[in-house]
């Protein structure tokens, strides 16, 4: 989908919420709007009217936003991006300015609010460029397809160093550098490996905690490409596992696999969710899986929509989520596995292609 | 200092400010007060009463705030922080709870106040708790210089990998594994490497460019060690350099030792940037030196205060702050050396020991 094309989608929006003005503040907003890459928060702000739309950036960016962005009209602000703007808002008829009402400060609402002295009407709106951006357009799949290739092939890699006596943030680091140096401009998110009883914990960040044989282990990784994420968890043992690991360990994959039988466009979140949290709950163990079964991925690793317990939204056929139970018992440790997929009208395709192995080694 | 002592300097500002409570939501005004060092955003807030304080966390993060916090009462929020805010405040005598205007989202403002239904009187402040952590302690005097020795050593590290062709984003590369390998948790910036013209930007980000012999080149880095930063700049020539660059080098280098020499507490951040801008305006470049002399550097790479021609705070002992006068010409390039140092009563202390040399290999 063009820029203009999803401008054009904005102010179908912006009409529905009776907004003649946009401003948009939040960088992964910026980045969708504009196709401009750079995600400093400080880099600029966009203006969008009903027919106009401009790119307010300082010194810094303005010689690369020009060479880079179409569709949108470049205004180098001086000293200040909210200067450029109230100056543009003096330009303009008086109308209805929505801002972004989760990402813009008390104080830089404040200052806005009183240097329009009314000439405007400032009007709080939440998610009207997240919403767009939750369907994807083929680029933007292609684009997170090569993320999670990329991401698949880091996790690989590290595979091939596990060994007893390596600590999780030895195999974090070595994640993290393959993916820099195969052509990721950074990662999605730290690297994280738990081991033994942090795998209990879903959110854990690595420690020099050396990995053991025979103990549960996750690794949950992504690159970022072209601007877009990947997003990977595997859960595996090093050597040998036991009953207790295999069991939940088969479990935790069935789930998964049931649920990406299941879904498909016309779900709603809940309805997503429910398929692998009846199959977890079936065995027993519905209140160890704490977390959602999946979230949105794209420019953000965490971005609508919602695949869980309390996801309303109706899944649609472009939405890329992540497709991930888990099943934790605290001081034991660990189970999640996580694939990324494309919702599809009959059902969704998963583009994950890292092995799913119970025991490494 | 001890979090005691910080939190005790803090209820003396609250009370200059008429505030009997203060809600701390930026993540390096909440390390500092806490000492729990991750910078996730959304890991927790504060709040600082009169007497009381309180660490606001969810079920990721309350393990281990409650072993590493001390001096604050660990709150576990379920299910979101705002909703323990408001319960904790709804247990307390009315007053008038101040927060960070800057760092508060409107829309986290209007979800408080609409919540708090007048119980207290809602007060946006500004840099209560920056003032305190712009002078800094022993400890953190301490922990800057191993951020800032550690950057030398990724510096010289880099050096020794000069040579005619490779890249600035292969330098860059070196630098931030060198950092990530001997220690650091993380860059406190992108490391910046411009070489030829892209070094008359002084806000370069590395490019694909190869480093040609003889063209001006700056590397910028910092480290992120325990939680303190550095911040170093170097400019030189691969192989040879010719009178212009030489000229210039000689220039900027003067203008820094003339500053390092004058710098001491008791200076206006604007009289400590004019020890500096007065030698490179008396030859001739005053135009082409756009940026500050200085900042402030500790659990942020920028923070107060600032050695500008607008900074009216005095200096005091125990400031930490850059000295990096620059010089850019656009189409041929620029040339900045950055050193970080203490601010001492009779002079400043230059922490940073990396060579300065224009010419290199």
């Amino acid at each position: 989908m063009s820029i203009v094309t999803r401008l054009a989608r904005l102010r179908e929006n912006m009409a529905e919420h009776g907004l003649d003005y946009l401003l948009v503040t939040q960088p992964e907003n910026r980045v969708y709007l504009s196709g401009f890459p750079d995600r400093d928060p400080s880099a600029g702000w966009l203006l969008v009217g009903v027919q106009s739309g401009f790119f307010l950036t300082d010194f810094r960016y303005v010689e690369a936003v020009r060479a880079g962005v179409r569709g949108l009209d470049v205004v180098l602000a001086t000293p200040r991006l909210s200067d450029a703007l109230v100056a543009l808002l003096g330009q303009v008829p008086a109308g209805r300015l929505g801002f972004e009402a989760s990402h813009l400060t008390f104080e830089q609402h404040r200052e806005l609010a009183e240097r329009l002295q009314g000439q405007h009407e400032l009007v709080p709106t939440t998610g009207l460029v997240e919403a767009l951006r939750q369907v994807k357009d083929s680029d933007e799949i292609a684009a997170i397809a090569a993320a999670v290739e990329l991401t698949d092939r880091a996790y690989e890699h590290a595979v091939g160093l596990l060994r007893p006596g390596i600590t999780e943030k030895q195999v974090a680091w070595e994640i993290e550098k393959y993916m820099r140096e195969h052509g990721a401009e950074g990662v999605a998110f730290e690297p994280a490996v738990a081991a033994g009883p942090n795998s209990a914990v879903p959110h854990h960040s690595s420690t020099d905690r050396p990995i053991g044989e025979g103990e549960p282990v996750w690794i949950d990784c992504g690159a970022r490409l072209n601007g877009y994420c990947g997003d990977l968890t595997r859960s595996f043992c090093l050597g040998r596992a036991d009953a207790r690991f295999q069991e939940i360990y088969d479990l935790v994959l069935k789930a998964q696999l049931v649920a990406e039988a299941g879904l498909r466009a016309g779900l709603t979140g809940v309805e997503g969710d429910a398929l692998a949290r009846e199959v977890i709950a079936a065995a027993g163990y519905g209140e160890s899986f704490g977390h959602s079964l999946g979230h949105g991925i794209g420019l953000a690793v965490h971005e609508a929509p919602r695949v869980s317990r309390t996801g309303t939204e109706v899944l649609v056929a472009g939405m890329v989520t992540s497709v991930e139970p888990g099943v934790y018992i605290p001081g034991w440790g660990g189970v999640r596995i996580e694939d990324v997929a494309v919702v599809e009208e009959g059902g969704i395709r998963v583009l994950t292609r890292a092995p799913k192995q119970s025991i490494i080694g």
